[in-house]
């Protein structure tokens, strides 16, 4: 893999985001914490910020009001002046807190959750190195920590907020249910914010801690839908075997899907792949029942 | 424990009811399984009829559209004709089927989900000596099934779908996260409206399935809310040590909550209680972190 990026030399302003989907509460919440207890997120060295992104969602505990805030980031949408949805006003104005060149933020942090069984996941939108170097070391430090790359190979491509910057990454705690604060989930969650901050903070003092040399990475290849009939009804649901297999193995001819009449079906791929994402509740209006990936060893 | 109830002859007509929730998916699609294969809920000696109670609801994924379905059934709004959001007209529908007099059903199951750790419980909503027996009976050849007798005292004060029929209960199974199918709890769930179904047969044939001679029933005894600020936000979450421990005994002392500043809440009850719906996400809206019950051996 090819690192790309500029060279960064100091990171002055970073955002933590909570609260882009409503009915994630566990980023929703830790926002709050920080904008409580401010000296908990205070840094001698770059200015930190914090955001609720979809304060309507939140109120009513939906993951959004009109349509998904986290795919309203694409730059020809943010300049597209007849989008006028509650969320695509509302990245707008994100935008305009975050992006524009008056308080322009170096480092956008993004807090989600997820009904699967992702434990600390990373998801980075683009291969810049000083992303790449972060990820390995949460990973190095706290072997749990996981990275996916999701699939966009361009900025122009990236819906996301995260598109808002160009180093950060969104940060994905699961098993969870949505409306629901799970303490262990918000403890890591919130250690995990500390971690990228001190790492950040001594970055900004010519320290970068060490990490591994290589980084293990499941890169998205696909997504997979639930077993659908043709009015779009579906007929099937996660297998007994797949359910919160999340980072593991599957290989042609495992069990992916059960029928609601006890039919198993089998992965059909011809390659061993590793599914993440598996039963997520706000994929179900996606036609998403999981993201497959492939694992690769990455040479930083 | 005093029994109640009139004699109980014959069942006729029986409901199965799911979707009363529209994100709580397992009972939602049990009744759409049920429609494409009839004959699995087809009986000799009595008529099965299902009901998708809020297709509006669960069309979007959503509790409800403007208010808790299962909220709507006290006698008296039944009654108002000034009441007229989609939930209350749709409970007077509801009502119109399954509990006018042509075509009244004799007992009515209705299906739910959880996101605490709830397994599968029987709610019952009175003390009606055939429910208890049933119950008592699932927990025979299925000790898992526990048995929560809700704080209604008197038909006039319950407002759950349940309160159209003397016979019947609801079902509630978890942990699963809404608008999520988990195929366990699902085939798990199919398998208790299954054995229902069986013993109403055997009961119409007068061969009433043995059971044990007590029921170990969790009684409710009150709410408790979420720590919460003056401004009613909440500032804490429910302590790890208690998550997911749903049926097992909380002692004065014990921890329940923890705050976002990592201070413990301890437990200042008299005695020992026994909380399920521990984090339901339902009922934060509700100011509802819990409910406690008291443990009481029923002789029947």
């Amino acid at each position: 893999m090819s690192e790309v990026g500029a060279i960064v030399n100091q990171i002055n302003r970073v955002a933590i985001v909570g609260g882009t989907h409503g009915n994630e509460f566990t980023g929703a919440y830790l926002v709050k914490k920080f904008n409580q207890f401010p000296d908990l997120i205070a840094k001698p060295n770059f200015e930190t910020v914090t955001l609720l992104a979809n304060p309507k969602a939140f109120a009513v505990g939906r993951r959004y009001i009109e349509k998904d805030l986290n795919r309203c980031f694409l730059k020809q949408e943010l300049q597209n002046q007849t989008l006028e949805s509650y969320e695509e006003l509302q990245a707008k104005s994100i935008q305009n807190i975050l992006a524009s060149s008056a308080k322009k933020v170096d480092f956008i942090l993004d807090l989600h959750s997820t009904t699967a069984n992702m434990g600390l996941t990373i998801i980075l939108v683009n291969n810049h190195s000083f992303n790449l170097k972060l990820a390995a070391y949460l990973n190095y430090i706290n072997p749990l920590v996981k990275v996916y790359r999701c699939s966009f190979q361009s900025f122009e491509e990236n819906p996301f907020l995260n598109a808002l910057c160009e180093l950060g990454f969104a940060i994905e705690v699961g098993p969870v249910a949505q409306g629901v604060l799970k303490s262990t989930l918000f403890q890591q969650t919130e250690k995990l914010v500390h971690e990228i901050l001190d790492y950040l903070e001594r970055f900004n003092q010519g320290e970068i801690p060490s990490t591994n040399e290589t980084l293990i990475m499941y890169q998205h290849l696909s997504v997979v839908d639930y077993p659908k009939k043709e009015d779009g009804a579906i007929f099937g649901m996660i297998h007994p075997k797949l359910q919160d297999r999340d980072y593991q193995a599957l290989n042609p001819g495992d069990p992916i899907f059960l029928t609601f009449d006890d039919e198993t079906i089998f992965y059909q791929g011809k390659s061993t792949v590793w599914p993440i994402f598996i039963n997520e509740a706000a994929y179900y209006e996606k036609g998403i029942a999981m993201c497959l990936t492939q694992k690769l060893r990455v040479n930083l």
